[in-house]
């Protein structure tokens, strides 16, 4: 839920009920559209539509491009046609299709009828790319400009056509046949001879992107390149699109999010954690939960298998969590650092050896400080006064040592592995590492138990 | 590490070696910042200053900004006391105070003694601000304009001083006494009449942070509110720097960052994985691992402290990490959704109750599920053919339902309460909460069995 000062949303309600429009007006227009969505959404009430028609029309298509679905479509359902042209009219295309994707069908038939023969063209153009593509997040208005313009015909054209443009500050140049050859910015016309040539002043090495690549990639380009838009082509190198870096950043968000409940092993959601029900959280959580709570299946096997060294030296059992999750939380370290190191394109699968060598070298230091710790700990205080004390506490040790050395091994490789066959390493993580980790190190455990222990 | 075509460094290794100067410009000259940091990166070798001297002097400095500490030092080095002027002429304000930064002391006061007065006291004024603060991630250079300035003055204005500023596209407004009264934008002046007054193209109610707030918080103000760039004021509502977008997204990144290493019990670095050497990734991972292993010590205890009842019935043991791990997935997977969204700002410590309603009943639902399939499976499997398996069954299905509900509530409440007590909620996530919640699980475990089995 966005935070918002309630007693603002509270006055505002007041003055609605008392038909103060004027004054709301007055309030409305010093509002930020992002807090006017904020009023909204509390708000919910049949009300809404009245107070939206205060607004002037640009601040109010802004302010609605802020607001959750639900504050959407039940505005919507309060508008006449001719208002929800207004509104249509005055979105960017790429909002106009964030709207669309949301909306139910019925609501979406109303949209399109009121949008004008172009828009509606360029709407189902959109439509038509695959979600978290390039094409799914780019705009259709743009800047373009021509080769042979000069500086100053270029700045009169964006002070012609910039007015319903999402950005004019990157300029695009293409030839005539539409190919993008360079682009230009505000910045460098403005600072330019009135004379001096668009081809002149232009960069003609373009990065660009394919409507179909993945917007992970576009907003990489983003956080590497310090862009403020990135032009989208197609097969034929035609511009067909700009993703502005407010596209951008929400993407930069999403990704994150989304690694970071994968690696939690929650489905990931699009949707704020408020504003989920409770059924649709149980749904993104409870698959995992069971094929985690199955394939725990191998560990209870395992212990059970053992039981007789168990019941012998009963006190072993009692180690048995704290060996476990040290080889988790080490394992989940290890494929933390490398899935996001993944992510942020740090490193690939090729460099997977290096990884595993890095990884060995840490496992070693931290399995060792670690052993030497707990052997200190359990002579001294867990097991002190225990029939062959000094034993147990070297199986314990030992184990530890071979535990995070596993661990970190599994918890590096499974990721990179996993992003080489096309698999999210993010999938990879935590959780299921951790019950692989688990398995392996009972082995460890109780393997290093009979050997030891003689049993 | 950046990854970059290894041919094309291998061709300009060659070419440098042949002393092929033009060829070498020609091929730079194409290339974006950070792609020939990159290659320098890979390059370290004595000749790199030669190639650094190739580049024109702005592309140099933009690359230079883009390069890691060891090859910035390993550069600064080779220059020559004006090279070095030159580069930090070229250098905005609060990239040098990046770079002076990251540099042992000997080369920082090289480089200071290269900047102009005017610029040194820029960056000594930069330096004062704590790390994090919007302060420390601003710039000093941006374009302020009267109210009283037509729109066509303030082009010009624009026009003659826009040249070494970072952006030019939004603009500030002052008063007199230098006081921040609103802003501008480019796209506005240039929309305008020429004759507009910029007092009435501004818009009035900015928004600003000031020096000392966290620089998370200015991310998240980008990220809302769709600003290309931000001011920053002081006491007295001056405007002294502005944080332009390329460095909120930065940010951006770092913070995911460092939350997803907290939530695998890594303390963050603000190194990239494969730059961070083994003892550097062991001091991250190491305090934390040995604080839960410690921890688990609590986990033993109980167990130890139970041993009579695991000796009598000793397949009870087997299910332990069963059921300590989905205790632990249960929680983590609410610790990391509470924890995003307190960092994305959707939810605050007054929704608390919210939550934990939330929660209960997802972990309701969770819990029935899980008891179910395990119930199932142990009657049909594991349990198949052994004595009193139904109340068996029955015991380990009960805490599993148990464990479940204490470990969302306990997984969404800690972060929750940590932020509310000023805590980061990221460092209270999955292994401390895992902990936490093994202890427990194994506590309402035994309670059960204790009472079904009469124990």
């Amino acid at each position: 839920m966005i935070q918002v000062n309630v007693t603002l949303t509270e006055t505002i309600r007041v003055l609605l009920d008392e038909k103060k429009y004027s004054t709301l007006r007055d309030i409305l227009i010093t509002m930020k559209p992002f807090d006017i969505a904020a009023v909204f959404e509390e708000l919910q009430d049949e009300k809404t539509p009245i107070l939206f028609r205060i607004l002037p029309k640009e601040l109010a298509a802004d302010s609605f491009v802020e607001m959750d679905e639900e504050t959407q479509e039940f505005l919507i359902h309060g508008f006449s046609d001719s208002e929800l042209k207004e509104i249509v009219d005055e979105l960017f295309v790429d909002d106009a299709v964030d709207l669309i994707e949301e909306m139910p069908a019925n609501v979406v038939k109303r949209i399109l009828r009121q949008a004008d023969k172009e828009t509606r063209r360029q709407i189902n153009e959109l439509l038509k790319y695959p979600e978290d593509s390039a094409g799914s997040i780019m705009t259709t208005e743009f800047i373009s400009l021509r080769p042979d313009m000069t500086a100053e015909m270029a700045i009169k054209r964006i002070r012609r056509t910039g007015v319903d443009k999402e950005t004019i500050y990157t300029c695009y140049v293409n030839d005539e046949n539409n190919r993008l050859i360079g682009i230009t910015t505000v910045k460098d016309l403005l600072l330019a001879e009135d004379d001096a040539s668009v081809r002149d002043l232009m960069e003609e090495n373009v990065i660009s992107v394919h409507t179909l690549d993945d917007q992970e990639e576009v907003a990489r380009i983003f956080s590497d390149y310090d862009f403020l838009a990135l032009p989208v082509v197609d097969n034929e190198q035609r511009i067909v699109g700009i993703v502005t870096i407010d596209d951008a950043i929400d993407v930069i968000r999403e990704e994150a999010t989304e690694d970071i409940e994968k690696m939690a092993a929650v489905l990931p959601s699009d949707k704020p954690y408020m504003r989920t029900s409770v059924l649709g959280i149980y749904k993104k959580r409870v698959p995992w939960l069971l094929v985690l709570m199955l394939s725990a299946t191998f560990t209870s096997t395992i212990i059970s298998s053992f039981d007789a060294m168990l019941a012998s030296v009963i006190i072993l059992s009692s180690f048995i969590p704290m060996i476990t999750g040290s080889g988790g939380n080490a394992g989940s370290q290890a494929s933390v650092s490398v899935i996001r190191a993944l992510s942020l394109g740090e490193i690939e699968f090729k460099s997977m050896f290096k990884v595993l060598w890095k990884e060995l070298r840490v496992a070693a230091l931290c399995g060792l400080t670690l052993a030497t710790a707990n052997f200190i700990k359990l002579i001294f205080f867990d097991l002190r006064g225990y029939d062959n004390a000094v034993i147990i506490a070297l199986v314990v040790s030992l184990t530890l040592v071979g535990t995070i050395i596993m661990a970190k091994i599994v918890g590096s490789g499974l990721p990179l592995l996993s992003s080489k066959i096309g698999l999210d390493p993010a999938v990879m993580a935590n959780p299921l590492i951790s019950t692989v980790c688990d398995s392996l190190s009972l082995l460890i455990y109780f393997g290093v138990a009979s050997l030891l222990l003689g049993l």
